[in-house]
């Protein structure tokens, strides 16, 4: 393990204490170990993206269907990005949500950047993408 | 087994001369066992149809998603019958065609009524409505 | 439309009696139509089948995932054969029932042994095989 | 916007060597900035997991199907909870390796637990919980 380092930062008053709440909520007693931990997950992703392989994503959309032909958006998307698109799950929660999990595969940085043009799509009420390892078919 | 029964009936000479193509490609050289398969698997489904308990069922779909807005359709649909509507996978096939397969819950006739009105939609190129046995939850 | 032709087979009592009452229930009064009706659905099956074209079918399944690790046979027969499975979905029935959807693509005849092969594993209690048509990829 | 607090604290060497590659590779030049946006994500999904409304997650997966039979043990998992899990989603991405999708139903706090148990099954690669917004069945 390399030396320690003293830094320090700016950060608004009620967003650290919201942060110390929490820290204590999960009994995460030490502020420094907690920033840490949130920079290593970060870099993890991150270290994914960095490689130039074939990898695999999930994308979790959340949407109410009757705002503006979402549905057919996002299969339209899907057509024109289909050898990235594997397949898509999609339940009706409810008479207006829907909850659609989609299924990618293909370089690293187009993938995210297909998952954050659908987590933009107008109408879209929660949308995370998560990046995956590197797989080889 | 109940004694066998004679009876005739009148179809057309070539739809007769497929069926027994196809009985010689399959291996069922005997005409009147063929047609009583037939049967037997047509009797089948209808019992479970006729049993007044909650059944799983399925629609495969095959269509054009540039088509008329089935994507919407399909969902709005779904939305209306979402009680009867667990889940639904798409794939997309090529630029144009997407596969669904939409699985269900109800009672035998609402599920067989519902998966012939999305089979019916305009647009849809193959569909095909598969009841399941009944199940307890 | 080709002349008629009149043929004769011979049935069981009991059978040709609960094919008469289904015709009644669904408003077939004609027998020879009925009849008729059961040899088209067949052959156009058939007749996807006789193409050697690239094709999507799926495969509907219910079982009881305490038996004999069913789900495990099932992810290991669907990776000997990865090229042909696209995509599946599973849904927990109850605490005992599963349902689940296979969605294939491959040649006609390798996709029906493959369906076959599946619905026949031990503990499978109930399955079904849907061809669909051709595509294109 | 409340007042600024400015805090220190410290941290591995490398690994703040490591978060300032991260921020200049995302143009993320202000290093304050980019650690209020790591807190505020965070504190986002916490939010959620507050709530107790019903909500709904989902759990990405990738696992060696030929290790310690983990297919069966998912599908046990998900049908002791199957009040939670509403479907799940099944690709096979190479002879090996399997992408599963799970989505579940239930109260936050639960959904968590559980997303993290099936995260830390032996033989699981790599895998993600996403918490999604409550909604109303």
């Amino acid at each position: 393990m390399a030396g320690l380092e003293r830094i320090s930062m700016t950060i608004e008053k009620d967003l650290i204490e919201k942060f110390d709440e929490m820290r204590t909520r999960n009994n995460l007693p030490n502020r420094s170990e907690a920033f840490r931990d949130l920079i290593r997950q970060r870099l993890v992703e991150e270290e994914w993206e960095q490689n130039s392989i074939e990898s695999v994503a999930t994308v979790t959309l959340v949407y109410d269907h009757h705002k503006k032909e979402i549905s057919d958006k996002l299969v339209t998307e899907a057509h024109h990005h289909h050898g990235m698109v594997m397949a898509s799950m999609h339940i009706h929660l409810d008479a207006h949500n829907c909850l659609e999990v989609i299924a990618l595969k293909g370089m690293p940085e187009e993938l995210r950047e297909f998952g954050e043009h659908l987590i933009g799509i107008k109408g879209v009420l929660h949308g995370k993408f998560v990046m995956g390892p590197p797989f080889s078919k």
